[in-house]
């Protein structure tokens, strides 16, 4: 029971303690589900890619040095003596002298080492080319192995797969891949004036929005969401729910609780989870600072906020960088999203803390704004009204106007 | 048959066919679903968000009034009559220099209009309370539709739903929202070089890259990608699949026919579907140009070239734009996600056409660095190596070393 103990951690600090969680195992799946997950393999070439010599342009094939010295005004003169068909290995090699008319894609022959554009020749008869340039060995061709040789290593356990690794993978022959599972994610939403969204709120009641907001942040940054419902302030039933939730998921996301007494109940049931420990409470963050975050059997136990606000900012700054780190990430693919923009005002900022400033982005004479949107961490129209979020440093009493800045896209 | 034309359109004048296009039919779906959706109603409050005045502090409750003046050294003091439950509504009202105790998330009683933070507060007895510090009216509460007032319009048809419009949603208690159906994108490859994926190749043969990479890239941007297999370089074939893939699909990509065989069968294949037209045949970008779009029962119908980078480039820069429009996007939510980076290098770049460079990014003294990838656009090593795309213009020789250029992420 670590409740009386409450020490701002900062930001940097808590962000170091990813490492220390377990990833998911790993799974195989088709490469058409792929795009988005993570690698758990290293991939090696089994064979050349392409496995031949490939026409990149439709032309002719032709021992480059047949062409040395061509010109509009001098055109070197070839014997054609045939033609490749696509797919089919060309039959016969090519003469000194000689050309074989070869389409995109096609086969270069043997004795061939460079294509001549169509667009550079003309027959002069149905065996007679005239190629008006001069051409360097390996024009317009792709030499067998030059994307991948065999045994060179493609693409390496812990990537993030885009489309053009999943092309990749296809190019290899690779119909299904090993991956990381999917990360289980189970959302628990407290709060006594909390009420389902299908229920009409009383009085002194609100919606449960934090199960949604968090729903679909978990799901944008690859993991599952499983929602666990809506947990009133009592600390067996808020235990009774952790229970279940750590056992069936790969981390808990516990949103509610911002009220001394609720932040109380989240502590004591995280320290009452099996082999559990509460590692941060509270974050010097702005906001977001009363944030939670415990252990249990190795899988991270959030206690968000409850404001929504507040709960969606932790989870994009602090919580998505350790469901990365879960879902086996290791990669820097796309680690660079942030946007550049102008400050379009002043921005004041406490020392000492991190704070997050929403900015909605604008262009204006040619130039990309960020305007700060003012408003309490309470209201979710300040961050549907917002494109990204600027970090004002920990040592910063702020930022001017026109400062560039860096933003990050949420 | 306008197989004879070719002109190569401009890129802009390309994507303003966009609008031409129809968009695809509305759909009621769960909004656990709808991240990453289009919204397709507009949605207005039915109530004031919250429905009453609400602390956003655990505190105390009172008239500002009672605090004018006061401080550290002169604090007011106020009778404490009581506290207010969690979602219940406070029971009676809270008089002149009286205070009842609230916590985070609770309802400001009657007669209240501003919180006094704990911190900022001591108990000289159970019914005695000192604040030290002189509270404005409205301090540290949100008040009834301070969020969002009834009537107001909250969210428009054609945005994006991202994790904070979701939650809004939630809020408003919709548990179901009519979005547009995600598109079906029929992906043709053809080429008789290609063999399908768990194929062994022959000695002059490729595996089908273009249907994995194409189809990934249509899912990551909100689509259904719906295989039709690998086409022989033969019109009646191709002409089957294509009126199959039209009758079944909202847009239709045809891969391959770089060469000048190919080519003409799609433009064949395309000009014999239904209600069809060719609209663009080749498009003054780099890679991409022999790109053809046509429309067929108002549809667009695709013929990219074969090469893998080139198609994905062309997916990127041309057929994405007209997708975000199918699928009924008008909004400008997360529409500014380009990158600023200094060139690592000189780029040349020809005059008359739209150049695409592939682009890695790397952070170097402090600065972010675009480092041109060099390479023939049927190496798909050269995009499995970017991170993004720099786009120099239709009348740009190039761009120097440490020019400020924004990269399109990749």
């Amino acid at each position: 029971m670590m409740k009386d103990f409450f020490k701002v951690t900062e930001l940097g600090d808590v962000l170091k303690l990813a490492t220390g969680f377990k990833k998911t195992p790993d799974e195989t799946i088709p490469i058409q589900q792929a795009p988005d997950r993570i690698l758990a393999e290293d991939i090696i070439a089994d064979r050349d890619l392409p496995g031949f010599d490939r026409s990149v342009m439709d032309g002719y094939a032709l021992a480059a040095a047949a062409t040395f010295g061509a010109s509009e005004a001098n055109p070197a003169l070839l014997h054609l003596t045939g033609s490749v068909r696509m797919g089919e290995p060309a039959d016969g090699s090519v003469g000194r002298g000689e050309a074989v008319k070869v389409a995109t894609g096609g086969m270069i022959p043997e004795g061939a080492d460079s294509v001549a554009m169509v667009e550079h020749t003309q027959l002069v008869d149905p065996e007679t080319l005239e190629v008006f340039r001069s051409l360097a060995p390996g024009s317009n061709m792709i030499r067998k192995g030059e994307d991948f040789p065999e045994g060179a290593a493609i693409l390496s356990r812990g990537c993030l797969l885009r489309s053009q690794e999943i092309g990749l993978l296809a190019a290899f022959g690779r119909a299904s891949v090993r991956v990381c599972r999917k990360p289980v994610v189970g959302i628990v939403s407290t709060g006594d004036e909390i009420v389902p969204i299908h229920q009409e709120p009383g009085p002194a009641q609100i919606r449960d929005i934090n199960t949604y907001s968090m729903s679909a942040l978990v799901s944008q940054s690859g993991g599952i969401p499983v929602s666990y419902g809506i947990i009133r302030d009592r600390y067996e039933d808020l235990l009774a729910t952790c229970l279940r939730a750590v056992e069936a998921s790969d981390m808990i996301i516990i949103s509610g609780g911002s009220s001394v007494g609720t932040r109380d109940y989240t502590i004591d049931a995280i320290s009452a989870l099996p082999e559990s420990e509460i590692l941060v409470h509270g974050i010097s963050i702005s906001p977001g600072k009363p944030t939670i975050l415990g252990r249990s059997s190795q899988k991270p136990v959030w206690g968000l906020p409850g404001h929504v606000v507040s709960s969606m900012i932790v989870f994009h700054m602090v919580v998505k960088p350790f469901l990365e780190h879960i879902r086996g990430r290791t990669d820097q693919n796309g680690k660079h999203r942030n946007v550049s923009a102008f400050l379009s005002r002043n921005v004041s900022s406490a020392q000492g803390r991190v704070d997050c400033v929403r900015v909605r982005l604008m262009e204006k004479d040619g130039r990309l704004l960020a305007e700060p949107i003012l408003g309490k961490s309470a209201l979710i129209n300040t961050m549907v009204k917002a494109d990204g979020l600027v970090v004002i440093g920990l040592n910063s009493e702020g930022l001017e106007k026109n400062t560039l800045v860096s933003v990050i896209p949420i």
